[in-house]
């Protein structure tokens, strides 16, 4: 049982969200920008950097929605998605994005466990400053996230097909839409 | 030097969102509502929240600004502050306050350490759903800004005039004016 009253029918960060709406309008105009903005990193990278983040977190809700949002942006490819939140060192993304990814679950950590050297190696690979930046932001902004349904013990559902649902919404519509259509 | 490459007049987070403003002006309005929108918590009581968990997340710029904010609404009283900081439990505000910042302090570890007994004893002291709510999302909007903050390795000054001036400057106009406005 979430720790204040929630909407009972919305699951995960959409309880909350409908409880404070003041607050909704603005986080989720950061994802939308963030994960489906212009960017040279695709939207299946950064929602893929989201769902890393959330698993390291252990926050169930948005590791799932996230990884199922970057599936279907794959095409289904929930093995790829699985494989980046088990060892992305090891998975079939490019030499970028697995630095990439290193910042991110560094950022997660602590912002000072980014060293000089992970930038270096990510630069050696390609990464411009914007994605730099931006993998460090969609990390901080996903220990915020975790922290905002966690915190308030919201609940989640355990089937798998409620977020391949809810990601074929989200991947057409946006975070902003979605957080207020119902299912 | 920051990982990235920034306006090198701007500290802490208003380089990388001078950088970045599509990302800025959502942070910003979300910080905005979050700590000086109409609320039963304070300007000061939530500027403290945010100055506490800088201060566990070891984010300088973060943890000092936010102190400055929150000194400059209590009339200079930066003692306070300090105390909250280095040992709320003991520190001359409410028990509510005291209940709360528990709470968030859990939040900043990991969402899940905040237990039902954390928020029975916010309720025990008059704690509303709104105020627990908003504590959670203080405490993991500023894990976000300080990961921000220090994944990309921005600068921050030493001497508190600069904290004191600019925190006249956002408790005057606000956060998303103040980052603009330079100094």
């Amino acid at each position: 049982m979430a720790h204040i009253t929630l909407p009972p029918e919305l699951a995960g960060i959409r309880g909350p969200m409908a409880f404070r709406p003041e607050t909704a309008a603005p986080i989720n105009a950061l994802v939308d920008v963030l994960l489906r903005g212009p960017n040279t990193l695709s939207p299946a990278e950064r929602e893929m950097i989201a769902a890393y983040v959330s698993s390291q977190n252990d926050c169930h809700y948005c590791q799932t929605i996230h990884g199922a949002v970057a599936a279907h942006h794959l095409g289904g490819n929930e093995a790829l998605v699985a494989s980046v939140k088990c060892d992305f060192e090891h998975a079939a993304v490019s030499e970028k994005m697995k630095s990439l990814l290193a910042i991110a679950g560094k950022t997660a950590l602590a912002g000072k466990n980014v060293t000089a050297g992970d930038v270096a190696r990510a630069r050696q690979h390609g990464a411009t400053d914007l994605e730099i930046h931006d993998t460090v932001l969609i990390a901080a902004v996903f220990c915020m996230c975790n922290r905002y349904v966690d915190g308030l013990a919201t609940w989640a559902p355990d089937d798998p097909d409620f977020y391949r649902g809810r990601a074929a919404l989200v991947a057409d519509h946006g975070y902003a839409v979605s957080a207020v259509t119902r299912s």
